[in-house]
């Protein structure tokens, strides 16, 4: 193998590729970048066995072939050569980096050695913009379970059906459900999960085109396309919750919030929810306003949001990282919130439609 | 206590005054600011025992007072309160802030347990301009030993003489000299540990004002006074390490660098520099140029400087850390070498001039 291309691409490339290597891997080939070359094309793999990230990008080859470094050190070196023509060499396990007046020589293994990326049958494919897949993960992921022995909790819903994809996380205290446009008229859901979806998020947000994506389902992988990227994810087994039926239909207390207020004010109150390790506060909603209280050992906090109210008075409680949690993952300038007593769920919303939906299990409290 | 201030400036004074209070002591009071208000000032003051950090701003005071409060606490309620009015009252042990629609109120303690800060005789001060002494910290403090148990190696000589000041620092590895300009006639030396003046290096860092500052020195403490703050520094006792005989006159081997061509070489050549925990690279000198090698089991690297030599040539071994330090610390376009032999100290220095000096020790490796 043998060929030349400028630092900057290969820094670019790099940086997204590496985001599927193992870190705690006791598999040194999963440590491990594999660059292949031909036809004036370096294509970068990188695999955790879970996610797989593959890239291109023009070069200049003299001799095609393909061969296996070590992710950490390559992505050093490279980062930290000068912006200039870098030329690579690979022969008898070692890889050589030319750069200026830089020359490393670094243990490269055999291709042969690393796995299988895995093709995915190509025949349906979903084509998605790629600001709504970004706004959906945003959304939903953050509600997942990041506890890996609760199963297909630790995953996120992706539901196609009548030319929509729509989204959904679970913990056990919470649900966020986001749909969107999507360009299947197929009926299709699978679970992916939600740590992959965040890292598929960071390469969409890394590249600043507008472009339209596809994704590529079988029975045990998802696939993710864009222009220069593909990224395989492999799908957690077994049924999604059925969350339709949780979510209520009706309410008795409907307040209409400004989010920032909201958000900032939480925050501050949640300085003082120490107690118990639930982070609670309690949100007193009567009249024009909600009063947001909380206590600890070092003292207590009281916050006056106005709002518009409609319905009964109602005294709640909340672990305040579920509420703001959701109200840093919407943009919208105002929120609905609907509730129907204390031990009730508790929805987040926009103010119009019905693109998202969030639902937040209370705190007991006692109320006095 | 009583009265109000803006939120802007009570958050920049708490940032400023915060950097003196001890994060891991188990006396509760010293995780605590001590606030007084008299006669529309507030001082805060914050102390580790070490180091004490006094700061004052404007304020509209209804009633003078003082007492404590939690450091960590205050300082992110202000931080996360709107930019509007702050009132703040204390009273039996309660310290009520409330700011818009916000209202806290959190444990006070008596004033009367704070540690007193002391007072430095300040018959005899020191004008300084703050950009030379924030760049004599830069250029030294890197040098000093953060091993504890290393005695006086953990502090900073300041050697007032002759209308300059000069400081030092060095761990037995390498020696960072450095002086500048500074208005007193008197002879005096002080070591103050060199942690603390990286402290103060950020506050003054942190007011882009270019104003003069004083430094005031007693037996047993430094004081810093800037318009707004007043830094008192435990000083370290014992005699500091005669450095002046040590540092070579003469050489055989003088190369002049561009310093940021031989950081991004060496800083390359680290990455494999691995072997054994001592980073050694090996520097080739010879005709005009310097070659920087470096292995590991990871493989190895080849940097190519050019440089102005004279004299012998060369071939040496240093921590690659050591050289590196230096070369950050100093903003010179080029620098020189300065060498003898594979086992004599190496100069680093400017070009012109005397106002810094920089000695590192050699490793010493196989030539083969």
């Amino acid at each position: 193998m043998k060929f030349t291309c400028s630092q900057g691409a290969l820094a670019r490339a790099l940086n997204t590729v590496s985001k599927a290597v193992s870190i705690r891997t006791t598999i040194p080939i999963l440590k491990g970048i594999l660059l292949t070359v031909k036809d004036n094309e370096l294509t970068m793999t990188a695999s955790d066995l879970d996610l797989s990230i593959e890239t291109k990008l023009d070069v200049q080859s003299v001799e095609d072939g393909s061969a296996v470094v070590n992710s950490k050190l390559f992505s050093e070196i490279i980062r930290k050569l000068p912006n200039a023509v870098v030329k690579m060499e690979e022969e008898d396990g070692k890889m050589e980096i030319t750069c200026l007046g830089s020359n490393f020589s670094i243990i490269s293994l055999p291709a042969d050695e690393f796995p299988a990326i895995g093709m995915v049958n190509r025949l349906n494919k979903i084509e998605i913009k790629k600001d709504i897949l970004k706004d959906l993960i945003k959304k939903t992921t953050f509600a997942a379970s990041i506890d890996e022995k609760k199963g297909i909790l630790v995953g996120c819903l992706l539901k196609f059906y009548e030319n929509k994809l729509e989204m959904a996380a679970l913990d056990g205290f919470r649900l966020a459900v986001a749909n969107a446009e999507a360009g299947t008229e197929e009926e299709r859901s699978v679970v992916i999960p939600a740590r992959i979806l965040i890292e598929i998020q960071k390469i969409l947000m890394e590249s600043s085109e507008e472009e339209d994506i596809s994704l590529v389902l079988d029975n045990k992988k998802a696939e993710i396309i864009t222009k220069e990227t593909r990224i395989v994810s492999r799908l957690l087994e077994g049924e999604f919750i059925k969350y339709n039926d949780i979510i209520p239909k009706t309410y008795k207390t409907r307040c209409i919030v400004n989010r920032e207020e909201m958000l900032s004010g939480i925050e501050r109150a949640s300085l003082l929810a120490k107690e118990g390790k639930n982070n609670l506060i309690r949100l007193d909603v009567s009249g024009s306003r909600i009063v947001i209280t909380s206590r600890s050992e070092e003292g207590n906090s009281k916050e006056i949001i106005s709002t518009e109210c409609e319905g009964e008075d109602l005294i709640i409680g909340f672990n305040s990282k579920y509420v703001s949690d959701v109200l840093k993952a919407v943009n919208d300038e105002e929120v609905v919130l609907e509730m129907s007593s204390p031990v009730s769920p508790c929805l987040i919303k926009p103010l119009e439609g019905e693109s998202y939906v969030y639902l937040v299990l209370p705190v007991r409290i006692s109320v006095n």
